[in-house]
């Protein structure tokens, strides 16, 4: 099996042709001042570098292997420290970080596909830098200056690692029954009690201090607020001190990524610092959030193209049975990819990955006109396009993922069962994508009761009326393609509508038909991104001729055979909740 | 976590007012003679009780220990040889062999009911009893009187086991590059020299010896032959001698199924015979394989089945949230059952699971009708109606498991990653079902390529007329069902009659579509099944009210959430094949 190469041509064809991203970060100072296509392309071509050469020959090997917990420490699959720390000092952590900190100050557009490269390699290898990344962007956003002074730079390089501690056995979903507990101290920071589980990253050996961010209760309050609890207490010049009381009470055994720490942490008077305002802690988490859940749908999308190009090869060169009408070689056997059903599966993830790294820019695009637009109104537009887009990014990609990697397996026939392939790893690493974070079922609710029906659709119709603008300057030949979406367009925004309008009368409605909802979405908008990718790969004028006919011949595909599940869908969301609620629970 | 219980109601239901055994058996005198409703009940009885307090509680600890092999023996997991021979002196692998060499003599429609329990219970341990049978079976059809007299009766007594040896490193899906060579020797029996690979129960230590069914070409011919060999030789009087040059190779490391152990085997001048005609081991292969698929598919029946019991179960106790109109009982948290996207996974899987116990028992119905029907032209539709179904209950039974698995997974949130919840397992395990044994494209190509195209559509008629003529006696409230599934009946029946007519100008056509052709004729007689099974429900006087009344909700639920897919599939049908086969091969 070659290495996997990161598709920097298709990368960069979605930069510069479809979202036209030098156009873009001149409406963004921060950005502009940093950053054209040029650095953007040569960024994307050390950071496949990086991936392919030192981070994806640590994946199969860190699987077998797995993490390993010595009733104190954690210690992770060898290579995991050496290559993390050449990954830190490229400043592969803090692409997307803060300058003034030490971070780079790339947007996040350019962000989600240095993030896809990383997962292709090693899910489980990228998630520690992930959720450092997540970590300090919350720190920057909610924490004080003494904090953002203290911490951003050591996270940004990569000395310091980032933890989210949230779930608790009995608050997983839920977070209002976290048990918890903060004690104010006299001199302004936090004493912590309790415990957490499911914390990737928890511990490791990649960093000498790993930095979690703690939901607890302050006592007395029923209010949920964030504090920073360093593994090692700090002191103000950054120099690591005593054990913080921050200590791990087992590491799971899960299905897959068996490269990542996923632990039960334990707090005994841990001190902490508060992050933004006392029980808020919620809304502080929330900022982290959209970013880390739009890492979470490309840790499925970075999986779908391993597997795709696994699967790909693999077709090309398995000899096996004829081409229906005879053999193309005279051989005794063709390659697999002569087969219709093969070439069904392959295109099917492609057509699904392509369109799915463009919604991965998208939201990133608007996650960066939110944060740096220079007019107001830009600001608060993509504030809620990015709202908007965040669940579908991460359930849609996560779940397209998924097939994908049990897709590419398929090809493999038996050979995919089988551990050494390395596409079953795939399967059950990105598994958890669809569940953590927000399982994806949290997701659609999301999307459909507070993104679509909790405003009344405004913020869908402006981002459907979007779309629809950019569509229209389509070539003419897209005419019946533009119709179908247009038509398709129209069809949801009714359904949903008519949802709308039953929510009250129906409150289990939304939570009943919202996974569907979602699906057509994302179905319905990489339609779109079909139609716009070759629309502006035939435009082009520097492309190579196979890409662009490529692309011509994979949209007619994703038209002709994905493009029918909306309909699907959307009459799933239509038959309503009745069906849904009417069997009594002990039924079940 | 409880036991899974085998649903016994479910499956009495199915034999009693649903296809009417009493009235199929009295068709065929050799099953009328053994078998009423209710010694079928207690055997469904005793074999839920086996397979729950025997089969089920080795299935974790058989997952986390595995197969051991030391380079020469195979040793299975704690607990497994014991049970086998509980199990084998149980009858229960011979239960649907023949009763002149010691087989109980039962009919397969009783016998899916069976497998589905064992794979319920274990997916690794049931395989072992699975493949002794089915070696049984073809050396049953197609072996001499001695080789039955001397084989038969060990292998219905599970003294000895059997296994399947078809695939090799460059023969997989397509076997006529097979390379196993045959010598004949000058008493009739041949020296087999050779290897493969993929060998489900190869080696294992729950038996005396293992009977190798094995594809070999005989020296001087490219034609495919049958040759039994036994890892040890046996003498006339039936006693074991020597090691018969039949060692295992390697054990494979896989995703799953990891108490199954998968062998490469190596055959020195090993000693085989000859079983059916020389030249014709494919013939023979293909008796066995009807059951064999057949058997694949309740694999995954089987897993779903436990995937709802465990999600079901978790859904009902976990606290998580609270109901969206409220909560229903004042606490903090309510059941997870109480959320619609719950409910939605659970509706899914269980309307699914319960219409794929249909599918599999009228597959079992059409084998014993087309085995033992005491009229001819009885026998030869049946023949014809139990090819139709075995690539679907194959292909769309292990899909649908499989999907199954994976929603019960998403419904323990984070918890359904980690392996000690079990949810995860069935996942790996059942993943297989939808490769071996054909992979779920081969079937759906022998689908629609062989059994619909293949004869002009005329069996596939014909099915739908017997549907339809037990459709008619519904009771009239069933009147828009009826009208939504024969619509969709002659939907289905136009879209592939106009595939068949451009089979011959688009050779690729029947490989690029069958995929899909499979799960909308799946869907479509799912919704048959739903019909029924609500309809007779009705009727039944003896059946618990809720039992009753759930049938008619699920009724529903499918009609409005599932049927919806035919559509969608058949569009996709329709769609063709020129998208799919465009793109050059060294595009992708």
């Amino acid at each position: 099996m070659n290495p996997i190469q990161a598709p920097t041509l298709e990368m960069n064809f979605l930069l510069q042709q479809v979202f036209e991203a030098d156009h873009v970060w001149q409406t963004l100072p921060a950005i502009a001042e940093l950053l054209d296509l040029d650095t953007a392309a040569a960024i994307l071509e050390e950071g496949a570098k990086f991936c392919g050469e030192q981070i994806q020959p640590l994946n199969r090997a860190g699987d077998e292997q797995g993490v390993c917990f010595d009733g104190t420490q954690v210690k992770t699959p060898d290579g995991y420290p050496n290559v993390f720390r050449q990954y830190a000092e490229g400043g592969w952590v803090g692409l997307c970080g803060e300058p003034e900190y030490g971070g780079m100050g790339m947007p996040k557009m350019l962000g989600v596909l240095l993030d896809e490269m990383g997962y292709s390699a090693s899910n489980a290898f990228t998630l520690y830098g992930a959720l450092t990344a997540g970590a300090a962007l919350c720190i920057h956003a909610h924490g004080t200056e003494e904090l953002k002074a203290l911490y951003l730079p050591k996270l940004y390089s990569g000395e310091w690692a980032g933890a989210m501690d949230m779930t608790e056995p009995q608050a997983g979903s839920d977070l209002r029954n976290i048990a918890t507990r903060a004690v104010p101290q006299a001199d302004g920071s936090y004493r912590i009690n309790g415990s957490k589980m499911f914390i990737t990253g928890g511990d490791h050996d990649l960093t000498s201090n790993v930095i979690h961010l703690v939901l607890a209760k302050i006592q007395g309050s029923d209010g949920i607020s964030l504090f920073l609890v360093p593994k090692f207490k700090v002191n103000a010049a950054g120099d690591l001190g005593d054990a913080n009381g921050v200590t791990v009470g087992a590491v799971e055994h899960k299905m897959g990524l068996k490269g990542s720490a996923t632990c039960v942490m334990n707090y005994d008077d841990a001190q902490g610092y508060l992050i933004g305002r006392a029980n808020r802690g919620l809304v502080c988490m929330f900022t982290m959030m959209n970013y880390e859940r739009l890492s979470i749908g490309i840790q499925g999308l970075g999986s779908a193209q391993s597997a795709y190009q696994m699967a790909a090869e693999y077709a090309k060169e398995r000899l096996q049975g004829l081409a229906a009408g005879g053999s193309t070689t005279g051989a005794q056997a063709d390659p697999l990819i002569v087969h219709g059903d093969v070439r069904r599966m392959l295109l099917n993830i492609r057509a699904l990955t392509e369109a799915g790294r463009a919604l991965a820019v998208m939201t990133g695009m608007q996650l960066d006109r939110a944060k740096y637009a220079a007019v107001d109104a830009d600001k608060q537009q993509a504030t809620r396009f990015a709202a908007l887009l965040t669940p579908v990014a991460k359930a849609f990609l996560s779940d397209r993922g998924f097939d994908a990697c049990v897709m590419a397996q398929q090809v493999f026939g038996g050979h995919g069962y089988i551990s050494e392939t390395g596409v079953e790893q795939l399967v059950r690493d990105t598994r958890i994508a669809q569940i953590y974070e927000g399982t994806n079922g949290i997701q659609a609710i999301d999307f459909l009761g507070r993104k679509l029906a909790g405003d009344n659709l405004v913020t869908v119709t402006e981002f459907f009326a979007m779309l629809r603008q950019q569509q229209q300057s389509c070539a003419p030949a897209f005419a019946q393609e533009l119709q179908q979406l247009q038509t398709l367009q129209q069809q949801f925004l009714d359904v949903i509508a008519s949802i709308n309008q039953q929510k009250h009368d129906k409150p289990a409605l939304i939570n009943a038909v919202a996974v569907d909802a979602l699906d057509a979405f994302g179905y319905l908008l990489y339609g779109h991104f079909w139609l716009m990718m070759a629309d502006r790969a035939l435009k082009a004028t520097t492309l190579p001729a196979a890409f662009v006919s490529g692309k011509q011949q994979l949209c007619r595909y994703y038209f002709a055979k994905l493009l029918p599940r909306v309909a699907s869908h959307l009459a799933v969301v239509a038959a309503g909740d009745d069906s849904v609620m009417q069997p009594a629970a002990d039924w079940f």
